[in-house]
């Protein structure tokens, strides 16, 4: 920026036009962010559902002629789950309430070893758990009245895992969630008048500018958000401009795999195993061509603060780190 | 509803359009949302930086005479502001992005006693509270280029308290939150299409139905959400259609703030002290005739549940018990 900082930054959200605030004057060092060594979430291993292979798994990828043995990950219905195998959504009126059936898909992705977390992972293993992503996304989306397929991790207890066994999550639901909706209307108003995609007008100038890139390779680019509305979160961007997570070919996934894992070692490196949730934002499942304009993108949000009432009552953060600094500092563990 | 549960529901808020899942299925008795009684989040008292009179305090309630000595509320500026006191944000480009210094108001508002949290204190203190909230609101509103008021509460250090002695804290900003942009743009658009105010239809609806009433007074009327995004949410409306919370009566007052404290006591009983914030939802400072549609209330969010992947990546939370039973259960409470 061209000036003294002042106590704090507003800065504005390109695509939803969302404000946060960066408040330097509170500012911490890097390193405040780390947690001090705690013990890791780890739940005793003979006791945890996800060490069997099961033999209703959904997929299954590993050693061909004996998945039960030699499986690697394993793709299964939640035991537990938020929205229950269904066809379509039944609406109803409650006078002026609209409610419906929770009807889609809730689906686990498990990787073998009770206690390799994907940042200790090699790149080929976070790749094939890709894989899964996508041979799941493509398996469901075509199916009932699925509109919208989440993909999302949570690793260690503050960043809601009840499993410690590492593991992903898959939900496919009959609507578009409010924040992917913002996400496209802010990527579809700014195509319109600009003609370019948002996140590749972001690449660009960010590339240019350098401070805060965090990695990059051959297909992807990880970066710390100018509008970053968590201290330490990160995007993974591919730089070609794709739509659709789902049709990644296989050397990009090794690509993408890549990037994620450097980021998530970077992250537990620098901040000491701190807890953290990642999540894909991808085009809707139906109606393609209008999402043109969209880029995938996977968000890395680690659990550095509390939502306290400001921001439950606004959705503004108040971010006691630049993403300028969290980038220059992650930028510095070589992986 | 109409009909037998299935695994969820799905619920659309009527003013932001947004979706929520209630995981009927997942569903814990409201018992299960009780903390097992932990300890208190309590700092020693003789090393509260609020235990003494600050005589820089910006406002003072109590005996005229001897604040010094008899004070029951003081305001004081926050020692490390979010937001620096200042005139107008000065706006800057980087490129593509938009930012800007981040001037404003940032004041805590301090009950004498250092024990007596809000759900524990009297009507008539609550009252000079919220008398507080409304004269430092009146102070602040025409200054600099304030847009935003927010004033909010945090109990507990799991809802983002760092000094235990009870205090409640007013941000003023330059510019208009996200999420009350989105409240805004709900209440006009119903407004436009029903000639009426969306939370004047929420109410009239509610108070027929009865089942997700919790509390009522002359004045106001408390409730949990039809699309509650979390679970044992509530929300404080005044009877009335009034867009600006400041400007409530004497006698308003002292209803808002029996509703209020009759609220927290019932959530502090049922759950068994558990974190909460809670927030005011009111007209921005300017443009008033703009937002003669808006109804003001306060949201009570206890913490019950950690947003893991899923909420953040979607933006819609799995609430695990119905509003309904959440009413039921804390209707159940006599205060």
């Amino acid at each position: 920026m061209q000036k003294e900082r002042s106590i704090s930054e507003i800065r504005r959200d390109l695509v939803s036009g969302d404000w946060v605030v960066i408040a330097t004057g509170r500012a911490k060092r890097p390193d405040d962010f780390a947690k001090s060594e705690k013990p890791v979430f780890s739940q005793p291993k003979d006791k945890c559902p996800f060490e069997e292979f099961i033999p209703s798994a959904l997929a299954v990828y590993g050693e061909d002629h004996k998945p039960e043995k030699d499986w690697l990950v394993q793709v299964i219905p939640n035991k537990f789950p938020a929205f229950g195998r269904g066809v379509c959504a039944v609406m109803f009126k409650e006078g002026i309430y609209e409610w419906g059936e929770g009807v889609g898909f809730h689906e686990v992705i498990i990787t073998r070893d009770h206690l390799k977390a994907i940042p200790d992972m090699k790149d080929q293993e976070v790749a094939q758990v890709l894989r899964a992503y996508q041979d799941r996304y493509l398996a469901l989306h075509n199916s009932g009245c699925v509109e919208y397929i989440s993909i999302f991790h949570n690793h260690g207890r503050e960043a809601g895992a009840s499993i410690s066994h590492p593991h992903s999550q898959l939900i496919a639901i009959p609507v578009i969630p409010p924040d992917i909706a913002r996400s496209l209307k802010g990527s579809a108003a700014y195509f319109k008048k600009e003609k370019k995609c948002v996140h590749c007008a972001i690449l660009k100038h960010e590339l240019k500018k350098k401070s805060r890139i965090i990695y990059e390779n051959s297909s992807c680019v990880v970066l710390a958000p100018f509008a970053s509305r968590s201290a330490f979160e990160m995007r993974v961007f591919p730089k070609n401009h794709e739509p659709q997570f789902e049709l990644i070919s296989e050397k990009e996934r090794g690509e993408v795999a890549n990037a994620l894992r450097v980021s998530l070692a970077k992250l537990s490196r620098g901040l000491k195993n701190p807890d953290f949730n990642f999540f894909l934002h991808t085009a809707p499942t139906r109606n393609l061509k209008k999402y043109g304009h969209y880029h995938w993108h996977f968000e890395i949000v680690p659990k550095t603060a509390i939502w306290a009432g400001f921001e439950i009552g606004t959705g503004i953060e108040i971010s006691t780190i630049a993403p300028e600094s969290a980038a220059e500092f992650l930028r510095g563990f070589k992986i």
